[in-house]
């Protein structure tokens, strides 16, 4: 068995946050570095990360988030919010980044900018935010490993309202729409009914399947 | 630095892969492994996994990919496909695998399945799929750092036809779309303008906010 899979058995989407017990500092750092460093569609990292502490905003996102208790229980509240839009700034601004990180300007490169300034800025701004929001979602699924490795509880969470998600956080001024939310915490685990039963994954055969 | 902040930094879509050396088959597993333990929303795993070695249908793959030479040079081909809807069949078939693992019936599991069976057949089909896409992308930023782990290269890919690509593997007609692809396989150094160029991310403060 792998490290990898070792962590993704230990983590589990966690029903109860202990309030009293918060993320250390530099497991978050690490958490969030993780999600910072993993991939996205042509390098873009078309969405932001917010890490809500703020007791009174997060009683808010309680109240249009189902009243899941881990929103408040958990010490960080990780808001992903995706780019509403792509637009000709947001493309070039990454890729301006990557030629001053890297020292020189590329033709391949040049012309692959130039690509997605033809494509992206003229589709539909629904089309653009759902291709951004699934960059999002890798992120999510990293910082799910990052947190399992840290040994931190993380509860992956759609249940909520994002148009008022939206509102709460000023997102859409800034050319932003939330996309998921991740409470971070510590499990309870004698106040928490998930906490001992056992994982139910599809099996290997009705999962995946091999063309040879 | 943590062991998964190594391993993203290690990894990076491979641009030129050896096409003489295979990803052995216990480092495939481990990768598969990992993306059916990963999380999806309500547990729905709402997407299958297809491994495509089939050389002469990878090179059907590569020609509806911009003819991407990794599709075939690397020695599997991930195929990420979602479920085009979510039907009744399908929720309860994941809530009766919950229950018969489990061995009971939960009052609460049951009024969350209600409440799923309710919502989710009665809305969009585009709806749905668009959410169990996003699902899929938690299993390919899972699959990413599982391949780091195993020293692999991995190469995500949104660069192809889409329903060109569901026709060549039938895919419609199993209720499945594709959604992005990951060939498989190991770097060829030499001949890769990608492998010694820096990883180019946003700033910590261009990409994570904190709301206090």
């Amino acid at each position: 068995m792998s490290d990898l899979i070792q962590k993704l058995q230990w983590r589990y989407a966690a029903k109860k946050m202990n309030p009293a017990k918060a993320v250390p500092q530099d497991k978050l750092d690490r958490i969030l570095e993780s999600i910072r460093l993993t991939a996205t569609s042509s390098g873009l990292q078309p969405y932001e990360v917010l890490v809500v502490t703020n007791a009174e905003i997060r009683e808010k996102i309680k109240a249009i988030g189902w009243n899941q208790a881990q929103i408040t229980e958990g010490s960080h509240l990780l808001v992903f919010a995706a780019w509403d839009n792509y637009t000709a700034d947001r493309i070039n601004t990454m890729f301006d980044l990557t030629n001053e990180v890297r020292g020189f300007k590329n033709e391949g490169w040049e012309n692959y900018r130039n690509m997605l300034l033809n494509l992206y800025p003229a589709r539909d701004a629904e089309v653009n935010f759902q291709h951004a929001a699934r960059q999002a979602y890798i992120g999510l699924g990293t910082a799910l490993i990052a947190a399992a490795e840290e040994q931190v509880d993380a509860t992956p969470m759609e249940g909520f309202d994002p148009d008022k998600l939206d509102e709460i956080l000023d997102l859409r001024a800034q050319g932003l729409r939330s996309v998921v939310i991740l409470p971070l915490g510590y499990r309870e685990e004698d106040k928490d009914w998930l906490v001992n039963l056992k994982k139910v994954r599809r099996t290997k055969e009705n999962f995946i399947r091999e063309i040879k």
